[in-house]
């Protein structure tokens, strides 16, 4: 065998990803070579407890505090600590010390990304985090390279598999929220402080990254409307069942159309009724999926686990062995095309339609003055379902009305579901929810 | 606006998927120079007949019949002709002179996809061809890239929208593989010699192509054990729609060790019985999916539309934007690596379970005997369920039984079935098909 060169490999952090590209890259040291044409010697792990206790058994001789001293001797910078801040300041050392960089770090790219695209542009160096968004799934690459040609139009996707996997309890057991986030926490799919992933700030952030790549345009966190899953009960999700559909959180990214006349991308995160038969309501539990439509490919959908440390690290080793290859072979780094320039609308502007459920009255003329007050704000109603319950002890009747509208602008909407609270035959309005996929 | 460079585009064929990216070419000119930092601009079509009907109206001044001149003149050439020549001299020509070649031509690559890889290797010039398989899905990029520091196991693709449609409808309506294709040429979905799908030749070329990429090694036609859907009835479909199983044919590569020992790769096409409730089950009519299984990714899939014009041009113009933009920035084409030297192995090597349809006399025994008989071949049974029908006309009984096996080999599965034939007790075997997923 011909002596290959060795580039030097630091990563920093060793959680759950981490601990699995160390043993991954030690492992299987020589198929990575053999592929890359380089040795790919991990010199150094940078952590911030030494001895802190790890899923995987590797040399002690390997870890190090010292994050800036390891950064500054690589050829190729891993990064997987999270959070901002020491990694933002370690990877633009790495990127001004000319090294390539490989990072799972969504919440750094959806805040500050700019700064790092820019600092890698100058150098020249290849800065890649197919690991951010949907773990294991090869998304970013698909949609920067493959669809180049095409225009994308639309983005969906489930890219939180905590909120997956609650949401799915609760459509199975019909469990609430709070006992499937518990159960959740239990088993491991949900961390101690949930906030980031119930919220959907984790989506926001993934959702900014798509958005960016797929309309050539760079977005950042303040552009996404941003709803999370506490609001979600387990009454919206047996109605959402009743009627046919699946709640799902959806990170969603679209081009259109305002109401007077915008062209704009649209990027949110919201818990969204899809039809059962919809390719993404069969995406369960912790695995991701991302629905892509463009004008010449149509629709396609690329499906597999959103995480889990050994999952993420393929997405990580991948991105590694191309930017390696780079080095090797000489050539540019690859990036992403911005001359997209599209503004990003506000929820406002965006088209959608509503389910809206209704605790009501349960006397005549109430369908008609509901109907007759949607028809006055312009919003169109699709399905209009009344229902009557009759408590067995006090024989007191109530009625549940369920209406899903068709697609009219936020706005038209909120307003709509706003005089409707003002209704007197109006107990509640016990739901509103957005409809994708009809 | 900069002065743009200008790059000279030869297209090779003008059928469906040629007309479509001649239109994109021209359409969308201005997003495409955008995105690669160069105007793409389209020379010529060389087609057999200038003034054949065709999709889209084009320029008639870009025909030609002269490919050799179009081809010999042009910085990227798209063959889009099919066939093994003129297309293979007219992409060799293409690579002497310095140009980079997208192509779909399965057929071609399939059967003589050394000869074009290494004259491209030797040229320095970039050869894609994401097209040639599962039209619009990004399958081949992703494999090869984003999964580059991972090692697959397995894929199993449904990558002939032809018959799948016809499978479909067989499933949905009941009807006979003769009326399902009748119905798939009325509808356009099958040619009128529709050989080369139904026979799975179709499918065993891309087997081929997806087969050599995720195991680092060149597999042709010839290493490819190919069966097609002329064999599958309608009591076939029926009896597995009944056990909870839909057949698909899959198109699969895995890797696996033989009972003597001998590690390598399956490459292979036939008929398949899945679990309803598999991800691939859910592919209908012409799309296509592939499902990738590797080491820590763990289970992947790609969806989309597997043929049409507009679709596979998406694929097309990826892949002509990415040489375009090597050629604009400079650097290496992207190769797929071929260091993983494993066999091919026989289809006896190949470990699987089995679906066997029985006709058997309906007295007393036939069940022990034929349960001892398979015991005999070290083949256990999962699975055996007997139907008794009853002629109400002639009041005459019979029996119908039917079989799913563990895994085992497939010299022992034929052994058994082989045996099973000689049973006085049999009165015919219906079906032997093979099952996955379970």
């Amino acid at each position: 065998m011909t002596e290959l060169r060795t580039l030097k490999v630091a990563l920093l952090g060793c959680g759950n990803v981490g601990a699995q590209v160390a043993r991954i890259l030690i492992d299987d040291a020589e198929a990575l070579a053999a592929r890359t044409g380089a040795r790919l010697e991990l010199t150094g792990i940078a952590v911030r407890t030494i001895d802190a206790p790890r899923d995987v058994e590797l040399p002690r001789e390997l870890f190090t505090t010292d994050a800036d001293t390891l950064v500054k001797d690589a050829d190729l910078v891993i990064e997987l600590m999270g959070g901002i801040e020491p990694a933002r300041s370690l990877i633009l050392t790495a990127i001004q010390n000319g090294a390539s960089v490989v990072t799972g770090n969504k919440a750094l790219l959806a805040q500050d990304g700019p700064t790092l695209y820019e600092a890698a542009d100058k150098a020249g160096v290849q800065l890649s985090y197919e690991a951010a968004v949907a773990g294991a799934i090869p998304i970013l690459r698909p949609i920067r390279d493959s669809l180049s040609g095409d225009r994308i139009t639309r983005v969906l996707g489930i890219v939180n598999g905590t909120t997956n996997f609650i949401l799915d309890q609760m459509d199975t057991t019909g469990a609430q929220f709070a006992d499937a986030l518990a159960e959740a926490q239990r088993l491991g799919y949900a961390e101690a402080d949930p906030t980031a992933d119930v919220g959907g700030l984790d989506a926001a952030a993934k959702a900014t990254i798509l958005a960016s790549l797929s309309f050539h345009t760079r977005f950042d966190l303040e552009n996404v409307h941003c709803e999370g899953i506490t609001g979600v009960s387990a009454a919206d999700i047996a109605a959402a069942k009743d009627a046919g559909f699946v709640i799902k959180l959806l990170a969603i990214a679209e081009k259109l159309t305002a109401a007077d006349g915008r062209e704009g991308v649209s990027v949110r995160v919201h818990p969204t009724l899809l039809p059962r038969e919809h390719p993404l309501a069969a995406v369960h539990g912790a695995f991701n999926a991302v629905f892509v439509e463009a004008e010449n490919a149509g629709e396609l959908m690329f499906y597999g686990q959103g995480a889990g440390g050994t999952p993420t690290a393929s997405a990580v080793l991948g991105d590694l062995v191309s930017a390696a290859r780079r080095i090797v072979l000489g050539g540019p780094a690859q990036t992403e095309t911005t001359n997209g320039q599209v503004p990003a609308l506000p929820i406002d502007a965006v088209n959608t339609s509503y389910y809206i459920g209704l605790d009501v009255a349960d006397q005549p003329g109430v369908l008609a003055k509901i109907a007759q007050l949607f028809a006055e704000h312009g919003v169109s109603i699709e399905i209009m379902r009344q229902t009557i319950h009759r408590d067995a002890d006090s024989n007191v009747e109530s009625a549940e009305l369920r209406i899903v509208t068709h697609r009219a602008t936020e706005a038209a909407l909120a307003a709509t579901v706003q005089a409707v609270k003002g209704l007197d035959v109006i107990n509640s309005v016990t739901s509103v929810l957005r409809v994708e996929g009809v």
